[in-house]
C-alpha cells in the first residue's frame, strides 16, 4: 500500500463512525477548515456521502484541533518535508521565475497536496475526491489536471443550494457550521512553507499599495540589529545541504530545518517580498491578477543557487537548461506538474545539477521597508485591446 | 556619407598636421586616454602610421581636454542619445538578464562605440582601425566581430616593445606619455550611461566583499530623506516616453534626459546594485570573473517594463518572446550585436512590443546599504572539474 | 464593410426567401453538402432558424450545383487565391512539418474557411454561426478557437433527434435530404488545394495498407513517360513567384496558377504521398489517428524552398527561425492560427525570408508506386501505458 | 587502462621498430592511407618523431593490408559496433536532420574516431596526436574540439615542404610513397557505416547533377524484383533490437548486424539518397558546400523510429524533445559531441525514449532512379549579399 510508509505521520482525529443509513460511498475531501470547505462537507453529507476530510499541513499556521467538523474521519498529515524535498528543491534547481518574478509558491503546493490526497483515497478505499476551489482561478486546474474531482462549486445543485458565495455564511449559520472569526478579511491569504501570498480584495487593484498589515512575516526593522546576518549555505547537486550562521554558529543540515531557518532569518529582514501582476492561466473575472507574495527562504536560495551555478555549471549547459527552466515554470504554473512532459523536464533539470556544489556566503540585511519597488498601473481593462484579449482568453479556455 | 548627420556633434580637437614624411596610412584608434591606449598610439606612430584618435563619449565622467596626446587628429563624439535609443531601449524591451542577473551594460556599449568608429574611419578615409583591448577578455571579441581590427596587444612586435603590461608605465615615462594620476587603482572601472562596473583587482576574488569606496553612485543614505520618491513612468511600444516625479512635478520626455534623471534618482538610493560572477565567453586567465555593477536607471526600467508587459502583452506571445530574449542576451554578451541573427532577434523583440504601453508608478526608497545580497564563494579552481572545464573552454575558444 | 472587396467572387445561388413565420434569427452554416451538414441544416430549420449556407471553395472537386438544399440562401465563394497567398505561402516559408512529416494541409484550410464565414456572417447580419464537426477530433477546436459556434453535434437535442451518427441516413431519408451516392465510402476524404487526405475507416488502422483506390491524384506510372519533368522555380522573399517547365516552356507567374500547375505535374508522378500517425490534439476515441495524405505541390515547394534557404539564409538566423517554425506548426495544428502568439510567430517567420530568393531546378520523376515507406504498427492500445496516456490526454482536454 | 577491454579487436600490423636515433617522441596519427596522410606520416618522421599510425575501421571499404607505410606501428581497430551503438543509435533517437535533411553521417564518425585515437595514445604512451584534415572545412574543428592536435596542414613548415596540396603527388613520388591508383577522382568520397558521401569536385557546383557513377550503393533497379521487401523492425527504448524480413524470415538481432542488413536491403533500392547544400560551420573557400549522401539504413530507421514515436511518446514530451534534437544536430554538426552541453542533451534525449517501443513494418520498394529531387541553383556568390555574408562568416570564425 502506498500509504504504509507515511502512516506514522498521519493523525486520525476521529474514530470511524458507524452510521445506520446506507451511504452512497466515501468522498475524500481536501479540507482546509475554511467556511466553504465546511459548507461543502455538509452538503456532500446531505447528498448521502460519507466524508473523509483530509488536511494537508505544509506549514501554514492553523489550529488543526479547531477544524474537525462533521466528517466521518479527519486525517491530518504533515507533508512539509516532502514539500521541501520533492517540490521546492526542484524549483530552486530550475532557477524558475514565472514571468520573470514569481517563485511559484502556490503552484508548487497544489501537486503536493493532491498527490497525498490521492494516496489517502486509495488507502481508505474512497470512491470520490472533492475540492473546494471555485470556477474562477488557476487552482481548480492545478487540482483537476491530476485526477478527476467532484467540484461542488461548479455543480448547479450545490450552487443553488447555498445561493451563491455571498449567502454561504447564511447557509453555514443555519446548519451550525462554525463561522471563522474574521469573515471580512479584505483579502485572501495563502500560506505554505514556500511563501505567504495575498490576493483579491484590496491588493487586487494594482492602484492600491499593499496595506502595511499584510507584511506579517516582517519584524519591525527598528528593532532589528543593524549588522547583517552572515549565512553560509552549502550546495550539493544543486540543493542546499547545510546552512550555518557564521556569527553564532547555528547550523542546520536537514532539508526542512534549514529551509525553516532561512525563512526565519530572511523573513525578519523583509527579504523576498514581491508585488506582481500575473498573467493568469484561467481567470474568469479578469485575465490578470495582482498578488503580493513573501518568499524569504526561496529568494535567498534562488540567489545563492545562481552563484553556485555560475561557478560550477558549464556556460552552454546553462543556456540549454535555461530554456527548460522556462518550460518548467510554465508547466508548474499551469498545473501540469504530474504530466509526462513535466516529469521529463524535471528529470533533465535534475541531471543538469550533478556538479552544482559549493559554499556560498550570504549577508542578509534588513531593508527599511519590505517594498523597494511598489508598482501601480493605470490600466483600464475596458479598452478595446483588453476586451479582445479577454474574450480570446475565454475561447482558449473553453476549447482547450 | 553616413557621417553627415552627426557631424555637428563632433568636436575636432586638433587641426590636421601636415607631416613631411610619407605615412603608411591612417589608423583610427578607439582612444580612451588610458595609459595603454596612449602607449598604443605612440607605438603606432613609431610604426609610421598617422593616428586619428577617436573618443566616444557615452557619459563616462572624463576630462576630455586632458586626453589629446600625440594624435594627428582627435575626434570626440557624444553618442549618448544614440546609445540610449538604439541600444539600451532594445535591452529594456528584451527584459534580458544575462545569466539571470546582468543588465549587459558593457556589452551594449561596445557595438555602439564600434559603429561610430567605423563611421569615422569611412568619413576620414582611414585605412585601419585599432583598439586597445588585450587578449584576455570578452571585449576583444565584441570589438572584432564587427570589423577587422589591428590589435597591438596581440601583436608580438608591440608586446615585446613595451615588455609586457607591467612595464607599460616605464615605456610611457620614457616617451613622455602622461601618466594617469591613479595608476594603482585596485580595480578596473568601466562607466557608461547604462552602468558603472568594477572588475579585476580586489573585487575579482569573490571571497572579498566589495570595498565601500566602490559605491560611487550611492549618496550617504543617512542624508537622504526617508520618504520615497514616487516616479510615474509612461511607456509606448515598450520604451519609456515620459518620467514624472509625482511629488515635485519634475518631468522629462526625451530619451536621454529621462534616462539620466532615473540614474540620478535611483542612484542616490542605491537601487540597481548587483554583485555577480560571470561565466565569460572568452577569458584566458579564468573562465569566470566577478564583477560589481551599478545600473540604477536600467534596473528601474527593467522592473517598470515587466509590469507594463504583464498588463498588455499576451501570455503566449510573452513566452515565445522570452526565448528570444535569452538568445538576445547571449548574442549581445558574446559580441554578436551586428550579426544577422541578432538583427533578426532584435526585429522580433521590437515587434512584440507594439502594444506594450501604459503608466507605472514606482516608489524608490533608499536601502540601508547598497548590498542586500553579498555572495562569497569558496571555489577552488584547482579541483579536477574546474580544470577540465577550463581546458574545454580553451579548446572551444581556439576552434570557434 | 469587410465583405466589399470580395463581393464579386461570391455567387448567391438562391434569392432570399420571404418566409411567413417569424424566425429566431439567421444562422450562417459552414455547409459542405455532406450528409451531416444537410441534416444539420434541416434540423436548424426545424428549430426555427433561417439558414444561410456558406460554401467555401478551396479547390476541392465538388459539383456545387448539386449542393443547394433547403437553405434560405446559399453563398459559394472561391477563396483559393487567398488560401494560397495568405496561408500556404506562410507554411512554405516556415518549413514546418508537424511531428516531422505532416504539411498541415487540413490545419491550414480551417482558419481560412472560418475567416470567410465570419465575414459573410457580418455582411449578412447573421446572428449565429454553425458547423458540422463532431465532438471527436481536432477540427472542432480549429473552428471554435476562432469564434463562438453553435455545434449541433454536441447538442443533446440534435443528437437525440437524429439518433446518433449511424441513424443519420434514416433521418435524411425521412426528410427528403438527398443521399450522397457513395454513402458507404470506407474512409473519409478531405480535399483542398494543399492536399487530399484520407482518414477513418480502413486507413485508420495502421495495420492496413492504404488501398490502391486511395491514390486518386496519382496517374498510372506505367503510362507516364520515363523521362523526368524539369521545373525551374523562382523564389522571392521565400515564396515562389514563377514556375517554368524547362522542356516545354510552360510558365506560370501568379500564385494560384503556379501552385495548381505544381499539383498537376507532381501529382501525376506520385510525389508528396505521406502515410502517418498523428498524435492528435483532441481525439476522444483515440489519441492517435492514422492518415494518408497527398500534397504534391506543397512537397515540391517544401524542398525547393529548403534549397533556396540553404543558399541565402544565414546559418544562425536559420537556427532561430527553426525553433519558431516548430512553434508555428504546433499552433496551426492545434487551431491557433488567429491567436496573438501565432500572429507574432508568423510576422517573425516572414521577416526571416527577406533575402530568400533564387532559382531552383527540380527534376520530378515518377516513382513505381506512390508509397516508399508503408508503416504498420502492432500497437495494442489496451496496454497499461496506452491507457494511462489516454486518460492523461482526456484530463488535459477537460481542463484546458 | 581504458584500452584493455578492446585490445582483442586491435590488430598490430607491425612490430615495434628499434631505431638507433633518439626520437622527439611518439605521434599517434589518424591514418587513412590516403595520399596526404602518407605524406604527413613521412614528414613527421623527417621531423624526428616516431609515428604510430592508427586506422579506425568504421566499415569503409578499404584494403587495410595495403596501408602499412612507414609507420613504426600500425594499429587497425574495428569500432563498427561502438559506432552503431554509441553514436548512430543516439542520432536515430534524436530524429535529427541537420538543416532539415542531413543525417549527420560524417559528423557522427569524427568523435568516434577521435575517442579511439585518444585511447590508443594513452595506451601507447604517445605524446602527440596528429590528423590530416586541411584548414578548409568542418572536419578540422570536429577533430580539434576533442583534444589538442598537431595539424601539419596548418603548419607553414609542412605546407612549404610539400609546396601545397597540388604538388603533394610530386613529394610522394620523390619519397617512394605509394600513389593511389585513382589520383584524379573528380570528387572526394567519405564512407562509413552510416553513409557514403560525395563532396568537392564535380558535385560541389549545385548546377551539376550528380554523375551516375556516384551511386555505388545502388543496384541497377531494372534487375531488382518489382515486389517490395517487407521488413519488420522492433524498437526498445528508441533503438532497433530486431529486424526481420517478413518474406524470407531472415532475422538479425545484434546492433551491427541489423544495421548492416538494413544498409544492404535499402541500399539496393536506392533508399536514403539526399542531395543537399550545407551551410557549413567553417569553410574558408565557400560558406556553402554541396554534397550528395546515401544513408540507406539510417533513412529507414529515421522513419520507422518516427512512427514508433508517434504511437508511444507523449505529444508534449515530443515537442520539448524536438527542441533538444535541433540542438543536438547543431552540436554534432559543429563538432561538439564531447562537450558538456552535448553530453547533457544526449542524456535528455535518451531519457525521452524510455517508452518508445513497438514493431514497425516497412515496405521497401526500389525507385526508378535514386534521385527524386535533383535541385540546381543559379546562385551567384559574387552578389553583394553573398559577399557580405561570406566575410561575416569569416570574421565569426576568426573570433570564435
Amino acid at each position: 500500500s502506498p500509504a504504509t510508509a507515511t502512516d506514522s505521520r498521519r493523525q486520525e482525529l476521529m474514530p470511524p463512525i458507524s452510521d445506520g443509513m446506507s451511504s452512497k460511498g466515501s468522498v475524500v475531501l481536501a479540507y482546509s477548515g475554511s467556511l466553504d470547505t465546511s459548507c461543502i462537507l455538509l452538503w456532500l453529507k446531505e447528498q448521502g456521502y460519507d466524508i473523509i476530510a483530509y488536511l494537508v499541513n505544509i506549514s501554514q499556521k492553523e489550529d488543526f484541533e479547531e477544524l474537525k467538523f462533521g466528517a466521518k474521519k479527519v486525517f491530518i498529515e504533515d507533508v512539509s518535508r516532502e514539500f521541501v524535498e520533492e517540490f521546492i528543491w526542484l524549483a530552486i534547481q530550475s532557477s524558475s521565475l514565472y514571468e520573470d518574478r514569481y517563485l511559484l509558491g502556490t503552484s508548487l503546493a497544489r501537486p503536493c497536496i493532491t498527490c497525498k490526497q490521492m494516496e489517502i483515497t486509495q488507502w481508505k478505499g474512497g470512491k470520490y475526491v472533492s475540492h473546494s476551489t471555485t470556477g474562477k482561478g488557476n487552482n481548480q486546474v492545478r487540482f483537476e489536471l491530476i485526477c478527476y474531482f467532484a467540484a461542488p462549486w461548479r455543480t448547479p445543485e450545490f450552487y443553488n443550494r447555498v445561493k451563491g458565495y455571498n449567502n454561504l455564511m447564511e447557509y453555514a449559520k443555519q446548519h451550525g457550521i462554525p463561522i471563522p472569526v474574521t469573515p471580512q478579511s479584505p483579502w485572501s491569504t495563502e500560506e505554505n512553507l514556500m511563501h505567504i501570498s495575498y490576493q483579491a480584495g484590496i491588493p487586487e487593484n494594482p492602484k492600491n499599495q499593499g496595506p502595511p498589515s499584510l507584511y506579517t512575516k516582517t519584524q519591525d526593522p527598528a528593532k532589528a540589529p543593524n549588522t547583517p546576518d552572515i549565512l553560509e549555505i552549502q550546495f550539493k547537486k544543486g540543493v542546499p545541504v547545510k546552512v550555518s550562521n557564521v556569527k553564532d554558529g547555528t547550523t542546520h543540515q536537514t532539508s526542512l530545518e534549514l529551509f525553516m531557518y532561512l525563512n526565519e532569518v530572511a523573513g525578519k529582514r523583509g527579504v523576498g517580498h514581491i508585488d506582481i501582476v500575473e498573467n493568469c492561466f484561467i481567470e474568469m473575472k479578469s485575465p490578470r491578477s495582482r498578488g503580493i507574495h513573501q518568499a524569504p527562504a526561496g529568494t535567498i536560495l534562488y540567489h545563492a543557487h545562481l552563484d553556485t551555478k555560475a561557478f560550477t555549471m558549464d556556460r552552454e549547459v546553462r543556456k540549454i537548461k535555461q530554456g527548460l527552466g522556462l518550460k518548467f515554470a510554465e508547466l508548474v504554473y499551469t498545473g501540469f506538474w504530474h504530466s509526462p512532459e513535466c516529469e521529463f523536464v524535471r528529470h533533465c533539470i535534475a541531471q543538469s545539477q550533478e556538479q552544482v556544489e559549493g559554499k556560498v556566503q550570504v549577508s542578509v540585511l534588513e531593508v527599511q521597508e519590505p517594498v523597494i519597488m511598489n508598482v501601480q498601473c493605470d490600466y483600464e481593462p475596458v479598452d478595446a485591446t483588453g476586451l479582445k484579449e479577454y474574450h480570446h482568453l475565454q475561447s482558449k479556455v473553453t476549447a482547450r
